[in-house]
């Protein structure tokens, strides 16, 4: 029986500042060209794709044109003007100024010349159907806000399930905001999984004898520190794993450094693994590290971020042997699943320590009865309570062309990246640092009449010329404390020519630093 | 001088196992319709502006068609059929229907029936800015891969600082996926401030005497709290600050609290304010809270998601009175500055605390020495990796349509609330639970009929029938543990006789449900 709250009835009935109501508001009229009104936005979005649509066929090849930040603010400041107290007119011109300049200063990922980072040109059809979710707006953290999103993730998470191998008929995927998000909420899914008082007593409350550690290759992303950090564990109680010559978890060591670390009154609650590690695509050893974890009882994340899209393809997925072994592991859709960023699924093998992440309740999000439709509700399992209903941007294309469409242009980035290796393989003057294991490939350029001392970095001077003449987009990590040359195959449309082409280039920008600093020494 | 690795050079150069380059893949044939194909790309791209305007034409008073998901589930599966080994043909008519399903599912937020939650139609040229966004993939925390989304930060940035009050020429203001990723990161860099060995050593590593806590209002959005968890402070280490009867912080009690805390041996290094809070839209008094933690030396964080776009409006501004005097606060452009989710703000006053909240050094993202370019890049003080270029969203139509496009909206929708309010205080059978300091207003239905005990929530009784006859959708919230009824204005085609029109509809569903209660007890 709930009877009336009299009390709460009256208190609130009065008037507090009745005048405020007089305010003298302006009428907000409605300018001629109403910004929201839907024929305006007809011809505008027609205009924005003819726009993008001559964007995309421009694949001619090309680097990115670095402008100085001064000069583009200049720029984009004149085109936005001063400041009036009415809503302007629309002017199709001075939007097509703006988005032109928008373009044309983008890293052009849709040319041949873009080797150099892990993004890509999207599908089409996920960039069309994020525009879609733009302009709909559905925040999908609550099944009752964006329905279909919802059960699509229930798609999406069975076919998942079953690449993996995991048998499970209640899977708990997670959808959010990239890869640095996933990885935390992970890591934290782990932490409040092996010491379940941290959430309400904090770190400070936890046996002083067993401090929470974790453990990492020495090549692991900077996402994976962070989130130490950032939980209260402490960067200091990361434990680094080495890493072999494939800069791969050396998997013989790993026992030896968990019992050291236990000596010094450690507990390793979480092992974290990369499958395709940023600087070179490694991937560690997941099926023998699965074995050790499950011994030990650490919590196996794997960072799949950039190589995890290989479950799509039955001929790669060999890549992520041992996979269901893992507790949680995460792929990034806007890697090499092709959609528009962000767009991370994060795994976790118990449906039940997916809800450990965030353990809390908040009445007036959290319905406190599940029934049929908050059941699907994903807002305890996230970390975002307003989300984009991400997961679109890759079931949707899935839906229209079948997984094909992302496992084709993944095996042929693939055997790109296997046939790029053979070419510097055969080059007397380039040397490989490694046989990519997934589409990142690193090597340098080392000519016979290479100076044995040099007083700057030979492959970071050819890559800033590379960068500057703009003909090529490549990237540059280091290895063993050297600068390498790095390519990130994410153009289908690029052939082994156009590599042999990059090569060319570097010779002859190497050879004329090489001349230059013999001239002058 | 650097010499040339030779060790490096030879232990990489020899082959591992040439077999895999022989790997027999398919030919990766391109079909007849390339889905990336530039052509093919317009069309789709065409056939989607006709949907979604027909979409935004639709006004008509509607609510939610909530939709059982297991039925919702099979839809989706047929729609998707059987996988295919090979890309399957573009079919228009198959795309239509989905997104059709995707359309006709969401909340219909540019219906005039919708008055429910904190999301809006967003104003469609920014939606078509982000549309520009996912196809040419800008990951924008480095200036190199998002040059103009790099220097429109700062011009944004620049045009809030004036509008806070901050003459500050180096404006910190960080672009953020979402309230939560932004509050947590504002918390962060406050734990950091106050206790600056944290991120290495942990939060077991500090004075066990000090305990960190934070103060936070009684009626606080979920997310601090949830980031007090995350953190490793612990929820046990949330004080809570009490709330006056519109539900803002009550300013008398708050030194009293913060002085009982210290007694305990906590150190509050922070105090969360909210500027709009999610239930009823409360400011709380920003102004006095600035004086209490200046002298206190605790960081005022001000969590705006929802009210923060008060300062777009000369006439609104006041509301968050004293805003100059906080360490840090956010905005969520797309609630009430009408972008599509999510974009939001998060301005700190000094610059060199915003830096603080991730502690840490990447080589390979990272450059060490800051140039023209770099010193444009966000990463060290944004939590995302890769971002999207978000705040191209709402710069677009700033640049377009001037600040006023922002500020009509806004102050058309706050003073329709004060209509609202106005109404519901000359029914007789209406209570208003607040005079509306926002666009969010709670009122209750009690008619004089009403049984003074009942055995079910009368109020949620209505709010069910209503969500389920589908012409309004309204939200619900409870205050002092008793259900109200709630709308959040966000729609500016709403007019206050539609407000009315909701108010007869609800005591239709209020009359039949006594009726039938009083019939049957």
């Amino acid at each position: 029986m709930i009877p009336l709250n009299e009390n709460l009835v009256r208190n609130f009935t009065y008037i507090e500042n009745l005048a405020v109501l007089e305010h003298d508001f302006h009428k907000n009229k409605i300018p001629a060209e109403d910004p929201f009104d839907p024929e305006q936005f007809k011809s505008t979005a027609d205009l924005v794709n003819s726009l993008l649509k001559n964007h995309l066929a421009n694949t001619k090849t090309r680097g990115l044109k670095l402008t100085d930040p001064t000069i583009l603010l200049e720029k984009a400041m004149k085109l936005m003007g001063s400041e009036s107290s009415t809503v302007a007119k629309f002017d199709a011109k001075k939007l097509e100024s703006i988005l032109e300049l928008y373009m044309s200063t983008g890293i052009p990922v849709q040319s041949t010349g873009y080797m150099g980072r892990q993004f890509s040109s999207p599908l089409p059809l996920s960039g069309i159907t994020d525009f879609v979710s733009s302009i709909i707006n559905q925040p999908s953290s609550f099944y009752e806000a964006a329905q279909l999103p919802n059960v699509v993730e229930q798609i999406v998470a069975d076919k998942f399930y079953n690449l993996i191998g995991w048998n499970n008929h209640d899977p708990a995927m997670v959808t959010t905001s990239g890869g640095s998000l996933a990885n935390m909420t992970a890591i934290l899914a782990a932490r409040n999984n092996a010491f379940p008082e941290i959430w309400k007593k904090g770190v400070m409350g936890i046996d002083k004898n067993l401090l929470p550690a974790i453990a990492v290759s020495e090549d692991v992303h900077y996402s994976i520190t962070r989130a130490v950090g950032i939980l209260g564990i402490g960067e200091d109680q990361v434990i680094k794993l080495p890493t072999n010559k494939k800069k791969q978890i050396c998997i013989n060591q790993v026992e030896t450094v968990l019992d050291e670390a236990a000596a010094k009154g450690l507990k390793v609650f979480c092992l974290v693994a990369s499958a395709g590690s940023t600087s070179i695509g490694a991937i560690d050893p997941i099926n023998e590290l699965g074995d050790i974890t499950r011994k030990r009882n650490i919590w196996l994340h794997v960072d799949g971020a950039h190589g995890g899209g290989f479950l799509m393809s039955n001929k790669l997925k060999h890549k992520l042997n041992g996979i269901h072994k893992v507790d949680s592991f995460i792929i990034d859709a806007h890697k090499m699943l092709f959609v528009p960023g962000t767009c991370t699924l994060l795994f976790y093998k118990d449906k039940q320590k997916a809800k450990g992440a965030f353990q809390q309740k908040a009445s007036y999000v959290f319905e406190k009865n599940e029934d049929i439709y908050t059941k699907y509700d994903s807002a305890e399992k996230n970390f975002e309570c307003t989300k984009r209903p991400m997961i679109m941007n890759l079931w949707v294309p899935w839906a229209m062309y079948g997984k094909s469409v992302y496992s084709n242009k993944l095996e042929y980035l693939y055997q790109l990246t296997q046939k790029a290796y053979r070419t510097i393989l055969i080059q007397k003057d380039f040397i490989a640092h490694h046989q990519p294991e997934s589409n990142i490939f690193c090597f340098s350029y080392i000519p016979e009449n290479l100076p044995k001392i040099l007083n700057f970095d030979f492959q970071l001077a050819i890559r800033n010329v590379l960068k500057e003449e703009g003909k090529f987009f490549i990237s540059k990590v280091e290895i063993d404390g050297n600068t390498v040359l790095r390519v990130v195959f994410m153009n289908h449309n690029i052939k082994i020519e156009k590599f042999e082409q990059l090569l060319d280039e570097i010779r002859n920008i190497g050879q004329k630093i090489i001349k230059n600093w013999t001239k002058n020494n």
